[in-house]
């Protein structure tokens, strides 16, 4: 079995922790972030400038990949990893999340999922055992199970019912493995409801999963929510094994998320803002867009050494961004993972030099002027 | 004075030569292509990319530069090279070919061209002194006179008075220069009229130009026309100064330039077709969207050792495209530039070897299948 995970060393002010996994295709020190790669590419970015900025694991989207350009086409190639000529580790969710945004195009039974394509309308159904089969021809180093994400608000009989199938399909799922040499990680759900959250931890961790996920939030519950419940599933997690905050978030969220005890995180924050002309800096956030930039020969963020920063100013890129042009996606995407991807290694040099607690971190949420 | 050119060999079977153009940003050893940076940018490639595939000097559009983000910006920023962060020779264009182009917008009279932006409907003035002007604020190694693209097709009297309104434009244009560190190239005319061709010539090669284009071909003329008119034109330009076929083109349309004596190329062909699903190969054109590179595991290129061809198949670009991800424009226009590159690299090789009239380049204009 190639998965490993192995708690390096733990901070002696919180819950935070330094680690190591181990997949087929290489380690990951965590805490980790993870850039999503939705259709079988992280937006913007090749495999070459992903490795430059340290990437070490990526999340691959289940549910694109089996509609366009299908499993049966990675499969036959090889994989995910050398279809989209990734030779690291990747996280493959289980498709849930993108199938349950569809709304109205989906129905849940206990057997699974049915909905129709956001391509052409055809109908399509997963269930728990589909999905763990696409993970495996995908050759995914860590799969997720069928769950449903929750929407916020809902209320606690509907929130117990979903909670309980997850759990269900969780059982369903492990049952379904064929192959064990990647990891394979439940999903915690439970809503707003502690109750419920500790009663699906609880069921979930009593199975031989590799990992546990905090599923479920980043959902619109607000920040206070979010920490509040984020903080107390991952107290309900197993120590040994690698705890996942789900699509969140923030630089902010990251740093707490790392406190409560968090090892993995995804996101599509810092590659969606940067096509929005938002940049994440050391001063906050910066909307290129703003006139301010127009002739402003500075580097985007002056603490920043990424390919970007060293070589263009906001002027420069502020022009791109306005012109529409292809580069200003890809310098603004290069920068912002960047800049996720210091603040993951500074958070885990903190930790390692048992610093995590006097650590500022220096993440600003205001959008800064100049 | 930066610039300079020297023949370093001539081919014995052909006019073809090769040659090097020093200029303050290093040199180019031609015959060479330039990539064209429309708006600052050359379309879904990075400063980087392009060194890496062997770019030695870009075209930069000066109209475009102009409309936006404005020549003060960059005159400020410290030029065009430092602004779009490109160390190597730029040659600006005089905007007149992108004025021409907006047909009802603008007006000719002897002063210049009055236009209508295309971005928001604004007035502005072009004249012969105006985009001197304007080249000098970029700081371009070589500009560009301001010429009349005479459309095809067009009568003798029209194209005979537009063309000596470009040689008197040439003259005012010469008058006009403040900085003399860079090259300044004239444009010859003449439309499709061999005698109007010779006299513009005559004239514009009595002036102390530093290099010479050919300029109104390539503007729906035809393959037959083009290469008589543009081989026509090549012998009547001095052997001691760069030539520049503007606009060419095709492979194998390169190929034809080089060997009539042509020194300096621009095209949009490798950067638009890149964008559009279409590649330049040894075995010909391919369309990435046809069905048969679905499942199609093989590099585009199989003789091409781009980082494109490298690392993906052909499966994975027109999965790519057809999902519209920016990272289909960015290899699949690196995989079109390094074909230009390598091209023109073997050029400049049999000229060097002597061997360039017994190779073949293997230039296939048919779309090609498997």
């Amino acid at each position: 079995m190639a998965f490993s995970f192995t708690v390096v060393k733990k901070d002696s002010s919180s819950a935070a922790r330094l680690g190591r996994i181990v997949t087929a295709h290489g380690d990951v020190e965590t805490p980790a972030f993870m850039p999503v790669g939705t259709q079988a590419s992280v937006k913007a970015m090749s495999p070459r400038d992903l490795e430059e900025i340290g990437c070490q694991i990526l999340l691959g989207n289940t549910y694109h990949a089996y509609l366009r350009p299908g499993i049966e086409v990675i499969r036959e190639l090889g994989g995910l990893h050398r279809f989209m000529g990734w030779k690291k580790p990747i996280l493959t969710d289980s498709g849930g999340y993108q199938v349950f945004s569809l709304g109205a195009l989906r129905k849940i039974t206990e057997e699974g999922v049915q909905f129709q394509s956001h391509l052409d309308g055809s109908s399509h159904l997963l269930t728990p055992e589909k999905v763990v089969e696409i993970q495996e021809d995908l050759g995914s180093d860590i799969a997720m199970v069928l769950d449903e994400c929750i929407p916020h608000p809902s209320s606690r009989d509907y929130t117990r019912s979903s909670t309980l199938r997850t759990i269900r399909w969780a059982e369903r799922s492990l049952k379904a493995r064929a192959k064990t040499d990647g990891a394979f990680f439940a999903i915690v759900q439970g809503g707003m409801y502690e109750d419920l959250r500790l009663e699906c931890a609880r069921e979930l961790t009593g199975l031989p999963f590799d990992g546990y996920a905090a599923g479920g939030l980043g959902v619109g519950e607000g920040e206070a929510s979010l920490r509040a419940m984020g903080e107390f599933t991952a107290g309900l997690l197993p120590k040994d094994r690698p705890r996942y905050l789900m699509g969140v978030g923030r630089p902010e969220d990251l740093v707490f998320a790392v406190r409560a005890g968090y090892d993995l995180f995804d996101c599509v924050l810092p590659t969606r803002n940067a096509r929005n002309g938002t940049l994440f800096t050391a001063a906050g956030k910066m909307n290129i867009r703003r006139a301010e930039y127009a002739s402003d020969g500075r580097p985007p963020d002056e603490s920043c050494a990424c390919y970007c920063c060293r070589n263009f100013s906001r002027a420069y890129l502020r022009h791109l961004h306005q012109a529409g042009e292809i580069l200003a996606a890809h310098l603004m995407t290069l920068h912002n993972l960047a800049f996720y991807h210091r603040l993951m290694e500074s958070l885990r040099n903190a930790i390692r030099e048992d610093k995590f607690q006097d650590s500022e971190f220096r993440i600003q949420n205001s959008e800064s002027g100049s």
